[in-house]
């Protein structure tokens, strides 16, 4: 009971190789579902166009990152690509406190992280119909090179070997059904025995 | 992997005490969830207004139900306020085995031998949000004497004891709510890794 007391919310990891869409599925299935805090990352990435700092990331400098690193800031963190990614804890902390799910969207690495450290948390991995769609899928994206695309490719083969890990699968076919899809996991993971005990007083 | 090959359906229990109202929230949410079974149950007690015989129950008498018992031919039965309330196995199976969920509509005594002989199924406790709200709606409901109502509430408080049991509760307060949650829960399942291995293939 210990992680499931009353009024405790749920962490909830959604995660998927880069070209699954994981970000467009939670975009669309989020204002529909109450009591949700999005958590939002640390990166030392660069901005992609449009991208807000401390709305989309949080852009930091790779000595920034290492400083929270190192000060155990940090609820899981994974190198990408070249770049850091991370999920700063004491936000995710407190909204779960407050009985708030909180939503996580991060890469594969940081998730087995989380999952490791808070085998409570919910881990849903986003993938298309057919793994070969990945590469179609980053190549119309058209936001990077090649080199990077092959191993986002390659990367996304060893993140299918820990598929058994997750939870949940949500494939994105149709948006609208991967959206309903994310959106059933996250309500029914209110609805768990754990979470309601107090309603079974009698 | 045996209960979850590629393609089985998901067995899910629905259950509650009398008057929490499983009967409506079901109704409500099945018409949008496709590929789903309501198994039809039999049962020795006499039909209530309404009522058709294989399409709300198969109504048989005592002698017949005990030959169903006899023969092995049910998935669970209950005895309840005198009358025997029981699943035939045969359509369940036959419905998982082509992939489709079925969705038991049963009493509490039948949904815990469903999940001690089938551990996968997902049992589902409809529940109002205060155990007090039950005697009033069997009052309203006006179809049964007071001393079977006394009964129902009794048998109730025994039901709130297996509480712990059940993977899901859902709270029958706001209708539409309750329907959210219980097809929330329903569509979730479909999702789950083990019945979604297949997809991981890279």
């Amino acid at each position: 009971m210990s992680d499931c007391a009353r009024g405790q919310g749920t962490l909830i990891v959604v995660t998927g190789p880069s070209g699954a869409g994981k970000g467009t599925v939670l975009g669309r299935a989020l204002p529909a579902l109450p009591h949700i805090h999005y958590s939002i990352s640390a990166t030392t990435r660069k901005p992609r166009p449009g991208e807000v700092d401390g709305k989309s990331y949080y852009f930091l400098t790779h000595e920034q990152f290492r400083a929270m690193i190192d000060g155990g800031e940090l609820l899981e963190y994974a190198e990408y690509v070249g770049n850091y990614y991370g999920t700063p804890a004491k936000a995710v902390e407190s909204e779960l406190a407050r009985g708030n799910d909180v939503i996580l969207e991060i890469e594969v690495q940081g998730a087995l992280m989380v999952k490791s450290k808070r085998p409570d948390a919910v881990l849903v991995f986003i993938i298309p119909p057919r793994f070969s769609m990945l590469q179609e899928r980053l190549h119309n994206r058209g936001s990077e090179p090649d080199d990077v695309i092959a191993q986002r490719v390659e990367k996304a083969r060893q993140e299918y070997k820990s598929g058994d890990k997750y939870d949940y699968i949500v494939v994105n076919d149709n948006l609208e059904d991967a959206v309903r899809e994310l959106s059933a996991i996250i309500i029914s993971q209110r609805c768990r025995t754990e979470k309601r005990m107090d309603l079974l007083t009698y």
